[in-house]
């Protein structure tokens, strides 16, 4: 399995592609899901490239678990939501459709399910869940 | 948020519970899930006490996460499957039923959707299945 240097979170990352970032470092980045299965949900990346949890170095690998971290409990404490679910896909069978390695990070509310996915979500909403899990990373 | 040392996979460390074990190390184990939502679902814990990924160490996740790496490719190889979801929830809103972190390890074949939680599987089957990741470990 091969690496495409122009898949869309390449993309993403070289600024080709506009994207609502909640937070970097050195080796990650954490964006705003444009097609939010919950309300708040994100992607956490690696910088380098990698297909995805089945080539990633154990380095890649290490640095996106603990920004995904991160992110969760930013979202727990931002969005004040009652948990979270961390998913990732490898390969198309598994529901992968962009191969640059990605965490879903998808904040969850008692009693309320997760939408299907593929439905462009409001950019306006998902500004205003950007910007409160951001006060949760604070 | 506390930990309970008596949760259903602390016992299964301490071998108070049976379980098919697949892999282990010195800071993880992994067994098979014995309501399996696809063919050879496993679980990937560590062998100390978190209750998530929200207050797990980064040593905890760097361990589980590679594990669940070393896992998902053994089962790509040893069940010859066409892709692998790796999911993991926090918290009961998110549908954490055992309060000792774990990271759900499920083999996706073209075509075949994942089935509903909560049915126990075939005993046989699910051992014939651990075989045959253990031989992709190898």
């Amino acid at each position: 399995m091969s690496y495409d240097p122009d898949n869309v979170f390449a993309k993403i990352l070289r600024g080709e592609i506009p994207s609502t970032r909640i937070y970097e470092d050195e080796a990650t980045l954490a964006f705003m899901d444009i097609m939010p299965r919950t309300d708040g949900h994100c992607l956490v990346i690696p910088k380098t490239p990698c297909r995805n949890a089945l080539d990633a170095s154990p380095e890649q690998l290490a640095a996106v678990i603990a920004t995904t971290q991160k992110v969760a409990r930013a979202a727990m404490a931002g969005l004040g939501v009652d948990g979270v679910v961390i998913e990732q896909y490898n390969e198309a069978p598994a529901g992968q459709e962009v191969f640059h390695l990605h965490f879903h990070v998808l904040p969850m509310r008692e009693g309320v399910r997760m939408r299907p996915p593929g439905k462009m979500g409001d950019f306006t909403e998902i500004a205003g869940y950007a910007e409160k899990i951001r006060a949760g990373l604070a």
